[in-house]
């Protein structure tokens, strides 16, 4: 192989920036074509100001590159769910331990900084070129801009060009290219509650605010106008679902019965109802990631369903783990790239199976008494044994150094000896008197 | 609805053509297009000859259509696995019970019998008109013949184009269309033993011969010029595979070592290895099958790896049952498009699942001396209990109208069954003696 010298990324979204960064201060010579026009300039269409939740993997590769002041500016801690009935009464659950929390940032402003910041390392973006092709054998880069022509040949590509990846399309017309888009049945679509008339915020500000339904739900994070961003996941079709709230009545009725207390709250919901899309939600799982010197990473590779919070900082871990390939294989790209790619997939599989399984928890079960007396036992052995029952939730979201499969792999354990610990006889009325010890240490067995 | 009297067959191949005669004899209008040359006219390039079991699936359509007499001429019956072991000794393994049999049969020669029955009830075939399009909404279907583009404005479509189809593709650019394709890690390659000096079957004529060797497998079914066609079904990569295989004394130790006995009876086949290619094992599955008037059967929707030996038969079931419900349904398309897709589709994956694990089966288990005692008990169950026990092999084969969904579901409470005989002591000395009625009562309890 050539000295890789020059590296050409696919993709100006927060991976691809984030990557390009950490490759500018290895000492290449990066590029990133993006379709879209620069956002950071006026004229430029904005898209919707959607909120992520930043944690602690998304973190620490942003600690790496030295941005964690710039960004702790910018995020609304969430310490944990405040979960919203039909009467519009609160319970709140901690996301993890005093402390911890995820972080509400918005997705267009932390793009922007990660723009700024690989510009500043020397990366040099594209806008308005449109990835339309790429040479897979010669890693050349073709775009179109302005209806023009134009290649880019680059040592290396990197796909990072998102869920509908054209990178990852044109590696699925080569040979044996195992790939699958799943879509699940819900869209979602996002609505507002303004800050109040003092500037204050409505609902609580340090918490993801949830009102679950059974089926469905709909969430709420905090901007730093005040303001929340909510969200509601909502079955397509059937009796109760996107297709069936014709009429501004419909929307109205629904609303006010089934989310009472946002729904006062929230003054312009027919508009943002009518005004914004509703939007698919798609798990897209591929191998291989990579074919000579191309290669995917975050959701070109493995996008994901929201419910878990992790598909912007499972995309971050893929830069930080790459970097670290390339630290430990000397910049060697022909023993990074396959090795990052087995390395990656099963992580990124965990993730993908973790995030659906979390919507029904998120609509269902955080309403269900037996549930949430099971977080409350979790919670418990967690404080009496900080270092050996650490619950799922918090392995996944606050400890960036275990892999989402060792995480999944252990939550799988603690599941087995909680389904016996919530079968035991009146555990909802003894819970607080039974013996802890022994049952850390089945973890342990 | 407007009433439905023209329907567009993307795809001449086996299924195309077959449910080509189902509609014509209802009274439709029917136009194929296929974007190869027609087989039948000298000069087309025939490709390989590649035969395919025919079972009793596949039979009850041919029957149905009237077809039967004509292509029993066409089959060489195999009445059981004919296994080789690495000395060159045989072991037979019924198929069923006495006169069940699958049925080898030359995919080329089948398409053409089914394309002139197609034409003989009135269905015209647009050969070399290749599908480049398909309007969704209005149901028109666009082709390119000598690089000038066509449309034919239907009333219905159906792609029948196969596990690579078009019409999937187009179908895979709307709006939440889930989707996979999976290859394993096997390809295969096509090789030949010739008819004997005497025009005779060098090794036993009835039978579908499998050389099992543990991650890998030579498999060969008659011809009826007494030839046979061998399939080498072997890993891409490894230590043993086509990647490892690189000079012409590679291969020839390689045959000679493994397949000792068919070695000697292959000539060519160096020839062979070198000319034909090596193919990738692919299944595919989606949903929904449908968009509006445009509908996917056969391989298009559901392609499955071969082990199994239904390919062909499973897509010749869809025809029966989607020309079944237009009967059940007074030809309202709008009703049987829907039902038929909510139908069909567990059966798809039925068989897909049961065809992947069949490779494990036949290229390893078959060698295994636990499993044949398995088989010889299940068949003495069979034998003792015609009605109640039929392995599930039986089920999926020769039973006809039993759905796969029920053949597999049976067949799993089978093996729950089996997995405790097998389990108990000494089984395989009196295996003769043990209760088998109280085996049989336990698959009804």
């Amino acid at each position: 192989m050539t000295q890789v010298k020059k590296i050409g990324i696919v993709g100006a979204g927060l991976v691809g920036t984030l990557m390009a960064t950490y490759l500018a201060k290895r000492g290449y010579t990066v590029n990133i074509f993006e379709g879209r026009a620069d956002p950071r300039k006026a004229g430029a269409s904005g898209g919707r100001s959607i909120n992520l939740a930043l944690s602690n993997r998304g973190w620490l590769p942003l600690k790496e590159i030295g941005l964690e002041e710039r960004v702790e500016k910018m995020v609304i801690p969430m310490r944990g769910r405040m979960m919203h009935d039909d009467q519009g009464f609160l319970t709140f659950q901690p996301y993890g331990r005093e402390g911890q929390a995820i972080n509400s940032i918005s997705r267009g402003g932390l793009n922007e900084v990660l723009m700024d910041e690989a510009e500043k390392n020397g990366v040099k973006i594209y806008f308005e070129h449109k990835c339309v092709g790429v040479n897979f054998d010669e890693s050349i880069l073709y775009f179109e801009r302005d209806g023009k022509r134009g290649k880019y040949q680059a040592d290396v590509i990197i796909g990072a060009d998102g869920a509908y990846s054209v990178v990852r399309r044109l590696l699925q017309r080569t040979e044996r290219f195992n790939y699958s888009q799943y879509y699940i049945e819900h869209g979602y679509k996002e609505l507002s509650i303004p800050a109040a008339s003092n500037g204050g915020f409505q609902i609580e500000k340090n918490s993801l605010h949830i009102w679950p339904r059974g089926n469905y739900m709909l969430i709420a994070l905090p901007n730093q106008d005040a303001s929340f961003t909510c969200t509601l996941f909502f079955p397509f079709e059937g009796e109760t679902s996107f297709a069936s709230m014709k009429t501004d009545e419909d929307i109205r009725n629904f609303f006010e019965t089934t989310f009472p207390d946002a729904y006062e709250l929230m003054p312009t919901l027919l508009k943002d109802y009518h005004f914004n899309p509703t939007c698919s939600l798609v798990t897209v799982k591929c191998f291989p990631w990579a074919k000579n010197k191309t290669l995917l990473i975050g959701d070109s590779s493995h996008a994901i369903v929201p419910f878990y919070g992790q598909g912007m900082n499972s995309g971050f871990e893929d830069c930080r783990v790459l970097n670290e390939m390339l630290d430990q294989h000397d910049d060697n790209w022909e023993k990074v790239i396959p090795a990052f790619q087995v390395n990656r997939k099963p992580e990124a599989d965990a993730i993908s199976d973790l995030a659906l399984q979390n919507f029904v928890e998120m609509r269902d079960l955080v309403a269900d008494e037996n549930f949430l007396l099971r977080k409350k036992i979790e919670a418990k052995l967690q404080d009496l044994y900080p270092q050996k029952w650490v619950p799922l939730y918090s392995m996944v979201t606050f400890k960036e150094n275990l892999k989402y499969t060792e995480a999944l792999s252990i939550g799988e354990k603690q599941k087995a000896i909680m389904d016996k610990v919530m079968a035991s006889d009146n555990i909802s009325k003894n819970w607080e008197s039974i013996d802890f010890e022994s049952i850390v240490n089945q973890l342990e067995a």
